[in-house]
């Protein structure tokens, strides 16, 4: 949609905060209830107990760190972003909604990590994320649509890239389930991925 | 209520942004605990077992579409409303108290889906809170009581038919139910629910 | 304390409206927390599994209301507070710790709410949210510490007074129990918050 | 990373406000989960196996003063920090992580708060937030790298100690382990922790 012309662009600017508001409550509450999977049994040697919850904990790190890429992300997008539509509104909801999936997924990989089926729909629903972020990227930037005309090529160049460069990564990690190592290493290998965005934003120079 | 004299308008403003915020906040955390309905069990086959959360993860979709049309609605209305009141507060509460509702009423029909109550009561709840965001833009907007006198006509009939056709949306939904295909059919019909808020946007053409 | 006196107080109230966001996070999460206690068993008759949800639906609607009354008389006072200090956050902290233990208060006279000590728990843990609300109005408003100077008597008469009659209204709900009709007309009774809180507003004409 | 050179210093402020409003809901989401380990068994009688919750009321209690005071002391330092760049969120990240684990932790304690593995966990837990918390400060502040030029050195110097004394004292008080009274000591002590925060801010005078 357009947006009512009653409405002046310092209304809009107030408008996409609450946007990013309420994206970044989401993130934050997803972060946080990613330790509902961490459970210890009430009886058992609790030193034994914490051990076998190693998977948990490994899938609660790499959850806890793919949550707060995507939310940095989403913080510097939403920081050039000055306009608003509909469109914007729902593919931003596309973005959370696999951003809302990852306490679920976490339990998965953190229960049957060690079936390539588990780490396959981990991987699946963040590559969609990344493709979400794209879009949502793609939408707001190019032509300039919801940004200052003033905004830079590299920095659309990075939005663009950023998303899909860390699906094709978490695709690409599912290569890893042909080694003969198991499930494991793919897990380890998304551990990785703050260091991917990082050399993707140095690498295009938006800073 | 009024607020005390020495409030001045953009004090107003301020304040009117803490309720919004508030209510992010609401729709926020039903979201994202839409998710806690999504379990797999530990032993089993996990191919079959995640088949087996079909309805489960129909349910969530369901929600997150609904919760997301309404909250698209809720930040579209507060964009024009710039004053508050005891009524506008208790209105408003009314209508997240629906919301409130939904992580429970999920997990209802993602667990009892395919029993009639199941999607009576989900949808009740949901004309429920059609009826309620119906009833709120009422209060702020007829007379221009809460947002600017500019606020054209177009706008405001626009906030007061979109809850209503929610409203009617979801209880003609139960019709379905006469149809011999079951309760499925009833709950596929809700995934059209954002196409129907922009078909009443569109017609009446408040952007 | 005081504030590093590097600290202008346009930036006071930036900090105030902070602790007013992150409060309201806590009211936001509280509230929606309240659902967690309604659970439909998967086996058995849905209709009368719902009607056996009674206690937990009446125990939701009622610490609803509660949660509600409170963010409500909340957002007020923080409408007024311009400065803050250490001990007002501590207060506020207070206050906040009683809402905290309403998921768990909620679960508790939704399951026992037919025995009196868990109904004299839940009134006792709201009568001290009443006592920590007039407490935190009192070190904010008396000799006007941190709010205008210009800030009126009454509206001054009215925070100090609304938590107080609150927690005693809740105190005093526990006479009930000696009544021979049981812990339920107790239940019922709460439901009178609102109405309560109104009538303390009107009368002290702080509108 | 620097920040694309088309943001002005005014942006960053945006910017950095909503660094602090996504804390602020991790904050308040984790301190609200607290009381999801406080469960009341079904059967039984009420008064005793309220008493049977001691251990887990007192851990809420703890954790619930902790989260406090590691918020009062965010809220602080994001009251001086100006500027922002990719090492203060990820920084800002890491002392996030160990509030997220504090749901888990405090079930810990509170189901085996009797087992000096159980403290240990959460005291090292809590020192690793207090030394994130001092590196985060000692990135923001030292230099003045992202505050204004003009903070003092006692605000600096307050913020450096803070985190670093909250450290030494967790792990200090796991030297109470060698006392023959067992893990309660060690846990009433943590008690302690918001009289520490204000004996470490009146000696450096920061207010």
């Amino acid at each position: 949609m357009g947006t009512p012309a009653t409405e002046s662009i310092a209304d809009q600017s107030k408008e996409v905060a609450r946007i990013a508001a309420f994206s970044d409550g989401v993130f934050a509450i997803a972060i946080t209830l990613l330790t509902l999977q961490l459970e210890v049994p009430r009886s058992g040697d609790l030193g034994q107990n914490l051990i076998d919850l190693e998977p948990n904990f490994l899938a609660f790190v790499i959850s806890f760190l793919v949550i707060g890429s995507y939310w940095v992300a989403h913080h510097r997008l939403f920081a050039i972003v000055v306009r608003y539509d509909s469109r914007l509104i729902w593919l931003n909801l596309l973005a959370l909604f696999f951003i809302v999936l990852l306490p679920f997924t976490t339990s998965l990989i953190a229960e049957h990590g060690d079936q390539p089926l588990g780490v396959i729909v981990y991987a699946a629903s963040l590559a969609g994320a990344g493709f979400a972020n794209t879009a949502l990227a793609a939408y707001a930037l190019v032509g300039r649509r919801l940004c200052p005309p003033s905004t830079s090529t590299a920095v659309v160049r990075y939005y663009l890239w950023r998303g899909t460069v860390v699906a094709i990564y978490f695709m690409a990690s599912l290569l890893l389930l042909l080694a003969p190592t198991g499930t494991d290493l793919v897990m380890y290998s998304w551990l990785g991925i703050p260091v991917v965005e990082e050399l993707v934003r140095l690498h295009l120079r938006t800073a």
